[in-house]
């Protein structure tokens, strides 16, 4: 039976050494803040918030919740945002995507302050991730998956890795981690031929391409080991994973779970990435 | 008997439709400006200016070439910097690499204006790579190697390409722009595992490991493709490619020789991106 690579004990241990780091700075008058900032009332958005609070809240980070209408107006928006960039209070920001669509992502991207950026948005930061700079920020989901593999001692350097999938907020972030982690990465997409052939090299699978259940028995290599970034629902109503569990259940040597895998990680990687945002800003 | 995908044909090719670039620019009152800045006297970076004058002035690109002594502070190296960064005439900035030590690369590559930078140095280039944004400028060496798949129309959408080497002057960057054409592309380096099976499946195999004669009949499939960056020399004096020459003969379909391959196309496509920066300034 293959071993479920669970995000809670991931998170749990996050937590415990993010407590670490607040303690560490209140002495110094710092409490690591985070802003979040959400136009209109997505309910993933909402429930991605509540979740966030509820972390940040729970290891010692004070989260501002800055919610305007949908229909605001980008300068407004450009306003909020560099009031957030310039408080010396705030050392993380994170915007909700996708933005409404009058707001100009290539504009707004551009506009957070890179330095207080906790979720990779800005394109410095995915320049820094490329360079290898280590005051990157990546997006939190690659990192989720980065911390489950480190916690659990997934063994990276030389071994095989495919990305299914090749979007700026998993596919290619998380390629570039594990090549900085000497994997052989390969980064397979819509467009690859005999993708079962490319998958089932894998000895570390990330499944990040948006499909439920896309990928079956017949990707994956006996043995491998299996990360499902995909958060889809079925339609009978229920949470899937980019890979069919039954699969990962069969071939896989180890996976993590959807729900109970990469997704639960995200919220303490954000809260570590306003910790590291903090001590940057504080040097 | 394999092709040999000779690069003076592509860069005679750029040429020409950089010319003309420069005709439909003149009668607005510009000329495409390129500044080189030169650090010392290395012979490498001498010879390398040398072509890129000659090339330019071929195309009709105005070259200013900038040499300070190799013990500049980073100071008056900034000051100088700064004043191309700003001059309006000047629409390209090369800074030849590696700089003398004591320039910090880590905040030269941050002080040269993004929209000037015709060698994707600065991070934000590296990033608009990483994001695919079209104004990227990726580094030459890449773009130059993507120039000769498409004038001799190497079939890239779907095919395995697999990139031996993970720099960010070659590795990383043609990675992302193999893959920006569809391709499924893995990055092999010095520490992957069974190297000769992971190249072997290279439908392209593009190496830029910096090693002589490193790839041998063993890492190539009957039939890839082949793209030599490698520009060594041997014990005996000779220039010499990452590939083994008698190898590409051997197993490719198609290989870049070593000289008169790659390295043959950069200065064209050095031109080329000065135009690219030259168009979006005038924007």
């Amino acid at each position: 039976m293959a071993t479920r690579l669970k995000g809670k004990p991931v998170a749990d241990a996050l937590s415990a050494a993010i407590r670490e780091e607040v303690d560490y700075l209140k002495p110094k008058g710092v409490q690591p803040a985070l802003t979040l900032i959400r136009a209109g009332e997505k309910p993933d958005d909402m429930a991605y918030e509540r979740a966030i609070i509820k972390r940040c809240e729970s290891v010692g980070v004070k989260v501002n919740s800055e919610v305007v209408p949908e229909s605001i107006s980008q300068a407004d928006f450009f306003n909020l945002l560099d009031t957030h960039n310039q408080d010396p209070a705030v050392h993380g920001i994170l915007i909700f995507r996708p933005l409404p669509k009058h707001l100009k992502e290539e504009e707004v991207q551009y506009r957070i302050a890179p330095e207080k950026d906790v979720d990779g948005f800005h394109p410095v930061n995915a320049g820094k991730l490329l360079t290898g700079d280590p005051a990157a920020f990546a997006p939190c989901t690659p990192m989720a998956v980065m911390e489950i593999l480190k916690h659990y001692e997934v063994a990276l350097s030389g071994k095989r890795a495919v990305v299914l999938g090749r979007s700026m907020v998993v596919g290619k972030p998380v390629a570039l981690l594990l090549l900085a982690e000497n994997a052989t990465v390969t980064i397979a997409h819509s467009r690859t031929q005999d993708l079962e052939k490319v998958t089932s090299e894998a000895d570390l699978l990330v499944a990040a391409i948006g499909r439920s259940e896309f990928v079956t028995a017949t990707h994956i290599k006996k043995g491998a080991v299996v990360a499902d970034v995909g958060i889809n629902v079925d339609d009978a109503g229920n949470l899937t994973g980019d890979v069919a569990a039954a699969a990962a259940e069969e071939m896989a040597e180890a996976y993590t779970p959807v729900p109970g895998g990469v997704g639960s990680v995200t919220t303490a990687v954000l809260a570590k990435q306003v910790i590291k945002a903090c001590k940057l800003q504080l040097k």
